[in-house]
């Protein structure tokens, strides 16, 4: 009998559509049977933060957490319009039914998809495991992520 | 004998530079032998959409729609400078003997590329099935992309 | 025994972060013995920009060469605030330890990655072998690239 198929998705982006992207062929691989991981790294990070808190120590660490928000508030990559894009497409979304990311992301979960913070940018950025969702996985290294992506049937970088 | 190999391409970008990109891979793949499908998705799909056109029926979709261009309306993701962008790098394009972007999806065409436009995109967009050039397939689901890359050799979001 | 697995990359992206993932991938990858393509067309060939000089030749080359940087002058895709966020973000990673994008790429060049520039994005825009760093590769088409990828185990457009 074969393995199942594999497929690994780079979540870079932090822009709402894009995660959108991310999270609908995430779910779709894995309700498919695909053993699916997903790697956040820089801004992809605001997928897996929890709501609301502030990140940062530092000076430059807390700047950067003011720009640095949650699954909730992140804009899409064009016409955001100061948040309004956000709340239009939200808007729109819902209009025609469409789950929402917080949904996805839950989705993916029972899906059993492995959430996989990138270590590397979480020390750059001064993001803690605990600013993280629970049902993130133990932050990984950039080798854990080739290794995972060299086995995989689908790669993508989002 | 081999099966021949494939090549997948989500098109997610509306910026003319990244189309351009994804078309070149797409008709080169094609040339060599490939089987190639692009996945046209959110901003992605202006590069299927009729010259022209507008789209959108609702409030927010006819909004979504002043934005939406057709594959000669796109402009670059830098250095757009309210289309002058558009207007140099097609003109800088032409001067190197490079064909323009309908060329290339003419090539596509003519090359048996697989132009696939995404349901759900279509929907939350208010985009139909009309809005599109005849050329494009008719609209799929993300479990039929995900199939689709599943066999490929080659497959990138752009 | 088997053949040693490969990993391709396509940097289209000038980003300083996106840059940043791309070699980050790529030097990992090549540590653990993947063969390892990285091939960059448009705005990613800042990252094989020889230091200072200035490219292009005609008007339009000559504006472009004003935008175009070299490894560490590109920004982040994200509050770069007119250099500010380069600034602070070369800070942040030297903080903690993190390798630059200079050194990241000469370590790309030690493990035998391929740094492969495109030669179709050369030619509009108006830069010569003369104006990338003598470890870049000599220029390639778009099957050049095809061709790799095909037989690629990670393939991913940055």
């Amino acid at each position: 009998m074969n393995e199942a198929k594999k497929c690994s998705i780079v979540v870079f982006s932090g822009d709402m559509d894009k995660q959108f992207a991310a999270f609908i062929i995430a779910t779709t691989a894995a309700a498919m049977g695909m053993e699916t991981s997903m790697f956040f790294t820089f801004w992809g990070l605001q997928a897996l933060k929890k709501k609301g808190l502030k990140t940062g120590k530092g000076f430059f660490g807390r700047m950067l957490g003011f720009m640095f928000k949650d699954i909730e508030g992140v804009g899409p990559s064009k016409m955001n319009f100061g948040g309004i894009g956000r709340w239009m497409f939200k808007k729109m979304m819902k209009d025609k039914g469409v789950t929402s990311l917080v949904e996805l992301r839950q989705t993916a979960i029972d899906l059993g998809v492995k959430l996989q913070p990138c270590q590397m940018s979480m020390e750059v950025m001064e993001i803690t495991k605990e600013d993280l969702i629970d049902e993130a996985a133990d932050p990984v290294g950039a080798a854990a992520y080739v290794l995972d992506a060299q086995q995989a049937d689908i790669t993508l970088f989002i």
